[in-house]
């Protein structure tokens, strides 16, 4: 995916004090990591650990920082900064901002509005999108085949990229980003055994996501049984992602890859749960308190505090037993050896071989 | 997500033998959990350990156990009932009708139903559905985005939510419940390695679901090799679920989210897998087995038993492993304290310091 | 579902040497392995551990090896073969083109392709798909809702199943299946946290996939930061996988499904990663390496070594510390007894007992 610069625009992006050491005549065509960069490629040095990488990077362009003090090869420019990974980041926000333009207002002709919705004339609706009856859609972008419930409402500024689906009465915050494929709203999962059969239990609340939420793909929140299942204000969910019914998340959580939650349990603000996490249900995670990766949730977690395991234990505890459970095998044998020599009538009177 | 109930409605739907203690007069608006309910909402107590919350809770209507005797705050009422779990779902079913009434019967002039495929007079088909040829829809509701393949068949009764694909030549029974984004019939996963590259095996066979099944959100099941992958009567299966080629599950078992069952595993009927739980291919797991979360399953489970860890184990015996488990740094210090002890020759022959 | 053959258009597809023993006068109407095979069935003997299931089998026709010397029951034919496998991949194959036939080339007079799109005249384009500006799509077949972003291309060849979405930018190579739900391309999780918030690290990169990989049903792929994610030539990727923006997976591996790859890890060339396993960010797993399902990866994995466990370690080492942890309760008890004696006085002083 190549994105032609001029040296002159890179640093009308970039603003600010910069040094020039070096000098590259030609057009920038591609940003690449500083072992993949090829001529013609801007690359950056962001974490000091691989300032020797410099050295044999292809980059044309580097964003270096002011301490950088290696002289750059023939053809060569380094742009020293104060911050390199700012600075990358207000190019990449430049580059998406022209690669991924935000869609003109309008409706697409082949999209299907049901009487008695409403969506905002600066709402830009793709095609084959359905909007259910009485459905509030603000100043939104909604991308192909995206459908809306009845009576759910969609908030200004939000991105909903193809697939996705927001379930009847559910509320999507404003600036919300949901990726393509996540279903919103879907049944809770309840039965109750009677009769010889699992009867299904009535799931009538709702989604609600704060403000600022993103939401990853093919990501699944169930409404609630009743009352609504909740997603904080700045909370960032990944791809594949479990909710279930009634749970409710603080804000300004981090929820990674495939982690899933189960019924009504309830995360603080700030919590972190690393990929593939499970967390049972009806329990508590304090707010600030970190969840490792694949850890087992199974009892409630004090805020701030560090989890992981199978079932989660305090993440110090776990390390270490990670350690010593690889000497198990070795602990066995010079168990048996003890016992042996415990044991063993003759050990306890022969005086030691000389 | 509010629904507004007058009293005598709300009784009318309670029906049967019960005792008002207080009063409230007005129009009751929503229904919420002891701690969550405000003025005007209906609460109730279904479980006895919460029985103090009752106290602090604002709803302006309680159901409450007939031998709960506490007196209603002012402006409060106490509807004392047999079983007021099950008298709260006849509300919410009650509800539920009322907020997702089944649609009309009819084709959306935008469904597409290719030709030579049967569509019931009684069934509903939403926006953007499509049908392929030779497929047969019964009195179902498919919501928007479904799409049905060529010879599908969909029972009477059932529920397709938006962006299900029922792929060609599977059989979905009657009163299924699938949920959005559901794939039933992809491709099994199956190759041959031969002249250096994974071949791919064909997968000629279909799935199947029994009457009354349910299937989650973004839950995918592949269609057999050759036959059919089975989902028996009354299997109700949550969210992101992965279900294997030739997988046969039983009659009304349980399978919570992110579950995924390897190819050929057999399950007997009322099986419980808990979420995040993996079963190997080609296993037996018995009737009435009982798999806790985040197990991974390598060998048949008899009948009856119940599981869990990783490898699984007897539920029982991975009890007590977990919190010695935890007592690993203290046995690994105690040990070479021991191993020390025995070791000093001085520790045998001296004797105790007085 | 049932396919009809008679014998001699069987006997034509399997071609080669082969013995008939036994005879069967009817049409074969279906194919099932040797336990479930009714009359009118072929079944085969692939696995000679299934030998004495054989005896017992219904089915009118059989594939059996060259030297199998048993009799066939009345009316039962056995057809004996080199290499019955391979026979019956064969008229598997045959089957398979029946049953999904190639669609026609052509676009559904439902879909739409945006202006600045090219589609082959070649491919086939089903119902509502949506091609975005400036897509590239070769001889290949979209079933129904397929979205293609703009500026994405599809290789020749390649089959996308219903409701998949390739993202803008995006390179989907030749040869490739793209099962239904699949999301290539959508944003990679990256937020940096500053001013009370975590903000969204743009992601200007792309998914690139060689030639013959196949990607599973809802399964998702991230868009590179910058540069490609990027899955090699031959890599069969299975459903629910998530690979994270940045992450390189090599030539001809096996992804099994529910697996999450962290961003920026790089598989080398035919690694194995087993169900559920999870592998961390900014790791290197070597060519040849198996990861055993639910294995959590929190290293560099060597080339060819054979890893599993939480956290990943030797397999040898896993297997044993697996048997060993369920002796632990016993473990502990005999540990205490050890001690006990050794502290005991009395132990050490008095005479063993006569």
């Amino acid at each position: 995916m190549l994105h032609h610069y001029t040296l002159e625009r890179l640093l009308e992006i970039v603003g600010g004090r910069r040094e020039l050491v070096g000098a590259y005549e030609g057009v920038i065509q591609g940003i690449a990591s500083l072992e993949d960069a090829c001529a013609g490629d801007l690359s950056f040095l962001g974490n000091p650990k691989y300032r020797t990488k410099v050295r044999d990077s292809q980059a044309s362009v580097l964003l270096v920082p002011e301490d950088f003090d290696e002289t750059p090869s023939n053809g060569q420019l380094f742009i020293k900064l104060e911050n390199p990974s700012y600075s990358l980041a207000l190019i990449c926000r430049d580059i998406e901002a022209s690669l991924f333009p935000c869609p003109a207002a309008g409706i697409h002709p082949s999209a299907l509005i049901e009487a008695g919705a409403e969506v905002s004339p600066e709402a830009s609706i793709g095609a084959f999108c359905h909007i259910g009856a009485g459905a509030k859609v603000g100043a939104a972008v909604l991308e192909s085949h995206v459908s809306i419930g009845r009576s759910a409402t969609v908030g200004d500024e939000s991105h909903l990229s193809p697939h996705v689906w927001v379930g009847d009465y559910c509320q999507i915050g404003r600036r919300n980003r949901l990726l393509a494929g996540c279903v919103i709203g879907s049944d809770g999962y309840g039965y109750e055994f009677f009769e010889n059969a699992h009867q299904r239990v009535p799931q009538v609340g709702n989604v609600v996501t704060e403000d600022d939420v993103d939401i990853g793909a093919n990501t699944t929140i169930d409404r609630a049984r009743f009352g609504s299942t909740r997603i904080g204000a700045g909370t960032k969910i990944d791809n594949q992602v479990q909710i279930a019914h009634n749970v409710r998340v603080g804000r300004h959580c981090l929820i990674v890859a495939q982690v899933g939650i189960s019924g009504s349990t309830e995360l603080g603000d700030g919590v972190v749960v690393g990929g593939q996490a499970g967390i049972a249900g009806h329990l508590k995670v304090g707010s600030g308190a970190m969840v490792a990766g694949g850890t087992a949730v199974v009892s409630d977690i004090d805020p701030g505090s560090k989890v992981r395991g199978y079932p989660a234990m305090p993440m110090m505890l776990f390390n270490r037993m990670a350690v010593l459970q690889r000497k198990l095998p070795d602990l066995f044998k010079r168990f048996d050896q003890l016992e042996k020599t415990m044991k063993s009538p003759a050990d306890k009177s022969d005086p030691p071989k000389q």
